[in-house]
């Protein structure tokens, strides 16, 4: 494993970015948002994530030069239109929208449609938190999924997405609608492990441990069952009705022409009814509740979400962002 | 099991709520709230349910004559108190206004602290979707749920609800964090039944899905074990923030003195844009996508959220609630 300062890589990115017709500035946040996911930990969405992100724009899934617009609006709440143009850029601005209207209405709410995968799901939470404001958002995705009491993958594992934010850091919840991804499977099916619990089913319709037989049968576990597959289906509702934009059986199952998905972002201000020193206690005082709490096994903590991240980051900020060499060359080469 | 027509429950719980000092009006809109959950399938918290809520009322627990008000207000977001008032007017007092602002502003937020158990959680959904609105709300509970990692029930099961309106029923999913309610629990015990699946750990820390044990070792499973466990922790956060109110580790772990908890209440109008035909034909295209989808077993059938609700409702409006008689008996001698 290599190690690449977040600069270096930043840059890196940017001029492939530059080279596909990305304009310069639009290219360094978006590199900036790959080199800050792999910083954060979250490697499947980061650096090891841009080659594929680079084909979807060379297949024409992603126009490397839309910009999202906005397309109607009725006070706090906004619809937009992504024009297919790159995710995380196109996220980042309906965030970015969301939380201006909430530091005008109190909430705010940016429907938007006709966009692109936004990779790591977490960094519009983080985005939110990091601006003082209470985030919520979720995205569908291509049919990955069965739905409970179904034997095809028809829905989306559509991360949902919770942040709060609090001044020793951000709690950000950042969840699939999938108990294990596939990239999970795979990680532990190569280290020659059984998962830690039940993921999935075998072909022959029995719950399994056996990453492999999951990824055969394609038929992983939705979390807590019947419980997240209609957690799924309804945030896909949601997302597709409010931007009159695609659902989830209308996607492509071919990760490479994903295009055209549904999100939604919400920002609430927790200062809008003025100062309230409090609100930020609680947030501080409910961490503390659950890490005097006993632990399953001694030694053991209780973790918030999201608590590992800040360490995390600051070990990738000091070493340099951690680099397979074959992926680095397969980059460097773009 | 006795039939009893819902008017005659409506009205026999409401005389019970006159003599406990409850107005006349609000009698009637509280008796009819547990007369509409038992008629529509959700027997843990309708009928079954009122004694209890009668004691927390003697226990004064919950102020029969307190209702909700607001405190303070910044465009579409508004800060109520409930005054530690019958959770479920409360509750309904929110979500009306959380759809009086989507109205005005697109969307509408409602942050209701100091209330007390909202009883069924999917009642505010059904009645988001019943205005035309996409309703979201949550509750934080007492603890009764460890977290991921932890022996000890510090987090609650918080319900979340997600409804969306839709012509021939509104898709409505009502779930708690837990994988299996303690009545669910209870109820399998009974029978002398297995869980399905693992829903907890016994008292030496092993996954089981032997019932009994889990009750004794109060400890439920999180649903998909990290990851409800860390939605529990959010909405837990995001409600006690907003409220400036209790937070799950600050209510009693005594169910009859869960006093004082924290909900948010969220509406968003799907027509704020102006008339959409088009959103409300993707609604039922999701669910005709599950319909057609390969079931599991050969005859089943793939569900959306509350796709049962109906059919259940027009049984027991048509032949009455199903009541045990000896539940009955009590409330008459109420």
């Amino acid at each position: 494993m290599n190690r690449i300062p977040i600069r270096e890589v930043q840059e890196t990115l940017a001029g492939v970015l530059l080279k596909l017709g990305m304009s310069a500035k639009r290219a360094q946040i978006c590199a900036r948002l790959f080199a800050e996911t792999t910083r954060d930990g979250v490697y499947t969405h980061g650096i090891n994530r841009f080659p594929r992100f680079v084909r979807t724009i060379q297949n024409g899934s992603v126009d490397v030069k839309a910009e999202a617009r906005r397309v109607s609006g009725f006070g706090a709440l906004e619809r937009w239109d992504g024009l297919r143009g790159p995710g995380n850029l196109n996220a980042l601005t309906a965030m970015e929208r969301a939380i201006r209207l909430s530091r005008e209405h109190g909430i705010g709410c940016v429907a938007l449609g006709n966009t692109n995968h936004w990779m790591r799901a977490g960094t519009y939470g983080w985005q939110a938190a990091e601006a003082g404001m209470i985030g919520i958002c979720w995205t569908n995705t291509m049919p990955n999924l069965p739905p409970w009491g179904g034997a095809e993958p028809v829905i989306g594992n559509n991360p949902l997405v919770l942040a709060v934010p609090r001044e020793s850091g951000p709690v950000v919840l950042d969840m699939a609608m999938s108990q294990f991804s596939y990239g999970t499977l795979e990680s532990y099916r190569k280290k020659g492990e059984m998962l830690p619990m039940d993921g999935g089913f075998d072909e022959a319709g029995n719950l399994t441990r056996n990453p492999g037989a999951i990824e055969k049968s394609w038929r992983p576990l939705p979390v807590g069952y019947w419980k997240g597959s209609g957690l799924s289906v309804v945030l896909d509702m949601i997302a597709a009705m409010m931007t009159l934009g695609k659902a989830t059986h209308e996607l492509s199952r071919d990760p490479l022409f994903e295009a055209g998905i549904s999100q939604m972002f919400l920002a609430i201000n927790p200062a809008a009814f003025g100062p309230a020193p409090r609100s930020a206690e609680i947030a501080d005082e409910i961490v503390a509740s659950l890490h005097v709490s006993k632990p399953a096994k001694e030694g053991g903590k209780v973790r918030y979400p999201g608590e590992q991240t800040l360490r995390v980051r600051a070990e990738n900020e000091k070493l340099g962002l951690p680099v397979e060499p074959a992926e680095w060359q397969q980059i460097l080469a773009m």
